[in-house]
């Protein structure tokens, strides 16, 4: 009997195939385990982490070799958990107490597990699945079990949580859809289905019970619909939508090589915000990036007993800036504050965390922490065209000290004999009121400017937009935001410096021809936004998109602006 | 021998004088003590609290009748706690067990405390020294024990924490000064003792304990400094500088009834920020503040199970706007966040408060709150001027819904047959970057703005002022604040509404002068502060004062700026 459920759409596409259930019993096989004495089971131990060390290093090369760079970045992150000297050392001691290979494996990955289990970051929270993911690897490797055993055709996978690295090793054309009970959109199963486009549905809950492996599903994965034994009708009409989603990918396809060009001769630089320097070949090549207008090279900071050094983030950089062949790379200092506490940053708890001691604030109070990430950008811009960004600007003094550690850096590196850029681009986040405010002063000691939306929504509205229960305030089109940032572009414009925008409003199709009509050069995105950014500026004219913005401009309310720009310009797509 | 102590100074001034240490010792009166039967016990219970609420009713009356309106407040809280049911019952039922009044008396006033100490915020934590407080005034009044014995001279209260009720009732003129181990700047102690302008540190810790009963103590309430036996020497030093402070303060009350008017004839009017209807007289006659620019109606709803219903509210809107006798009552809506979280709220958890469920967020999304506060203010109306502000606007339709809401409220009252003003001014806070960036629209739209400094600050330098890491940061004189409060003048002068300014800010004379060149209409603060900024616009031209403001609007850097307006305007103080 046909029957429907609903959960929550994070990827979108719809996807037609059976169920495949993840969920593998390991009690089962460890139950039916034999150990032999202390000695031995350490030796199985060491043997299977070892073997499961190797797989994941393989991993990381054939994915690389095939640009699908995030999922090498977390089967590298697996390689590096699976050989944490702590995690071994903790595994082979419990082989010593408990006699059982699979039983110290468990029980060191749950522990590892569960102190991350308990940080107050998500981000942390989410990685206690990745380490329970690696610990099950290494039983099943002790065990000899296999992997999920999948036929010729396509499959939904699902499960509640689902280990990032069953996903990755399946090629993506197996893969039609996943399905998971859990309901988090940024944990990691999630990162690499959005990686390779795979339509996802999580927060079925307890839901997830009522399908069987073999079920014939659909789901959606922009409403959250999931049909579990779809009906005759219902499958012809959703195969209709598959051949339309097709045709627009191939479409897209098309636009990669052309240029973001309106009727008129307008152009718009369309660029990527990366995560890893591992995402820029993709970015370039896939969907046509034209650069990297953000690297968040916070990453590089995170899941870290302490802070990365000079020579790591160097070779970070460099791979970045080398892979955007001679386009600009623009990486951004380290953005991280109380809301994502790590343990080298001492970072005290805070009643409001945003309002609080973050990024560039805790950069200019520890030189040991900043010099080195400076001289690294100084480096990487010997084999490229890079941009060294500073976010959390509030007021000139803090430009100024930046440039006076960017000389103090230039001394070190001349004394070390390291070869720097004299032409690494200085620029600002303009993510603060305060910045946006006082762009026309701003403009005037950087070399450009880039308007970080997400925050400076959320400090304009004073609107935390992670707080479901004011989230409906959080509104980039609400007119004290768009005056805020035409007036960062008027800015720039004015003092001959070049303004972007790297929030997610740039990745918005009817704010992009607004941006523009407000005179701003670049737009910097997710990778696979680009293309339906592109698709909307290649069909308007500069001298429409200017009265648009004349009369948006000239309206009170963000309801009428939305209304009046989606009548406009939405059935240009 | 002569030592010197140091504290942190939260009322200004310096006071030479004995030290009285107030720690009472209950304990030892308690043990001679001999209680009878269980009956007896919880006859003196119920008798000593009954006589300790009269008395307190007593103080209230004899406190409104000097004017002194805080204190009266504080002494008007107690009553209510003493006279609380669940108080009583708890202190009854415990005296039936342990058959002891003063010990049953003194574990409910206890666990009563507790419960407060256990809140977050530390508005109510402190309210749990009221509590203690209120318990060992009943155990005293068991005793037969009186309060500190003070002689003729004035003396230096002395004391880990003061009992506010201990303060309260030694007229002013007995108290040279108060000195507190306890750290809290906004306890009732330090309250009760700004209202009386009595010199106060605070913070001694256990330094405190070097002070003996009798010791000759100097304290300096600016700088924190406290000498204990000082010599000759500083006390001729000490007698020179109270001299001078007579002299100011002889000079301020000649200002009272003066205009604050330029050299040149242009007027700005100076008010009152109120926490209570009790504040008003004090604000008028005693510091001559031209009505009141700011009523903060959430001390109406603080420290209650439900809120508080339209009747409440009214008698104390009626009262405020009476007492302003024909000048301006500016009551703001209730102003409320997760970061003071009532019961009755009901506000989850946030990570970010301040950038949360607040204010008008909540008052729109609850009628059954709202509505009282509005018909209420309509009808406090009919009294004198009022008008009504919104605190925490983003956006027009927010107004608009308001404008709604207060039309639906006069039917209601016209189908109550109540009588309420058509009159009252519905102006919005100015303190999101949000609505000062739109303020040419909002001004075409209400009555006025008042600029909400501490916020507008706070959410455009994306700075917790509470939170000490960061206030460095927080500037008023960052050259982006000061084009937003510009802005929103302009706008305001404009549209010919009028702007005033209610944020800390207006209290800084060197700011007051600057505001008044933007063209700010009002200034309103605590009124204490008054005279001391009507003593600058007086000595200034507003010629100069816009020739300075011409200067301020041109330089980058907020230190700059600072520097330059105390050289310029500092030695005319």
């Amino acid at each position: 009997m046909s029957s429907k459920l609903r959960g929550k759409g994070v990827i979108a596409g719809i996807a037609i195939a059976k169920a495949l259930i993840l969920e593998q019993d390991l009690e089962k096989y460890i139950a039916l385990y034999t150990p032999g004495n202390a000695e031995a089971e350490i030796g199985k131990v060491k043997k299977a982490i070892g073997e499961v060390a190797d797989i994941l290093a393989e991993n990381v090369k054939t994915l690389t070799d095939k640009n699908m760079s995030e999922q090498a970045g977390i089967m590298e992150a697996h390689r590096v958990m699976v050989q944490d000297p702590m995690f071994e050392d903790n595994a082979v001691a419990k082989a010593g107490e408990l006699k059982s290979a699979p039983r110290a494996v468990l029980a060191a990955s749950e522990e590892s597990a569960a102190m991350f289990e308990n940080m107050e970051d998500s981000y942390f929270r989410e990685r206690a699945v990745d380490i329970r993911d690696v610990g099950k690897r290494v039983v099943r490797q002790i065990l000899g079990l296999k992997g999920p055993d999948i036929g010729e055709e396509p499959v939904i996978l699902c499960g509640h949580e689902i280990e990032p690295s069953v996903i990755a090793n399946i090629p993506t054309e197996q893969i039609a859809g996943v399905l998971l009970g859990q309901g988090s959109t940024t944990c990691h199963a999630v990162i690499i289905a959005k990686a390779r486009a795979i339509p996802t549905v999580v927060g079925l809950g307890d839901k997830l019970k009522e399908i069987k492996s073999g079920a014939s599903l659909v789901i959606n994965g922009e409403t959250g619909e999931v049909y579990v034994a779809p009906t005759e009708q219902q499958l012809i009409a959703f195969n209709e939508q598959i051949k339309e989603q097709n045709r627009l990918k191939a479409h897209y396809a098309e636009l990669t090589s052309l240029p973001a060009e309106t009727t008129d001769g307008h152009k718009v630089m369309l660029v990527a915000n990366i995560s890893t320097h591992l995402d820029v070949e993709a970015a370039v090549s896939g969907f046509g990036a034209e650069g990297v207008g953000l690297f968040r090279s916070e990453f590089l900071f995170m899941g870290r007993s302490e802070a990365p050094d000079e020579e790591m983030q160097f070779q970070a950089y460099k791979e970045a800036v080398e892979k955007c062949k001679g386009q600009l790379c623009v990486i951004r200092t380290m953005d991280i504050g109380g809301d994502k506490p790590l343990p080298y940053l001492n970072i005290p708890k805070e009643d409001n965390p945003f309002l609080g001691w973050r990024a560039l604030r805790i950069c200019l109070a520890r030189r040991d922490i900043f010099m080195p990430q400076v001289k690294a950008i100084l480096r990487a811009g010997v084999y490229g065209k890079a941009a060294m960004m500073l976010p959390m600007v509030i007021r000139l003094s803090e430009v100024d000290k930046v440039k006076q550690i960017i000389e103090e850096a230039k001394v070190l590196l001349t004394q070390e004999n390291k070869p720097y850029s004299n032409s690494v681009q200085l620029g600002i986040m303009v993510e603060t009121p305060a910045a946006a405010v006082m762009s026309p002063i701003f403009a005037k000691h950087v070399d450009f400017f880039s308007i970080g939306t997400n925050d400076l929504i959320q400090y304009t509205l004073a609107v935390d937009r992670v707080n479901s229960n004011v989230s409906y305030l959080y509104d980039p089109f609400n007119p004290g935001v768009l005056a805020l940032i035409k007036r960062t572009i008027d800015s720039a414009n004015k003092n001959k410096i070049w303004a972007g925008m790297c929030g997610e409003m740039a990745s918005d199709p009817c704010a992009a021809v607004l941006l523009m009509a407000m005179g701003i050069t670049e737009l910097s995105m997710s990778a696979p936004s680009i293309p339906r950014v592109k698709e909307l500026i290649r069909k308007v004219s500069m001298v429409e998109a200017k009265k648009a913005l004349d009369k948006v401009m000239s309206m009170e309310h963000a309801a009428d602006i939305k209304e009046y720009l989606h009548e406009k310009f939405n059935d240009k797509k």
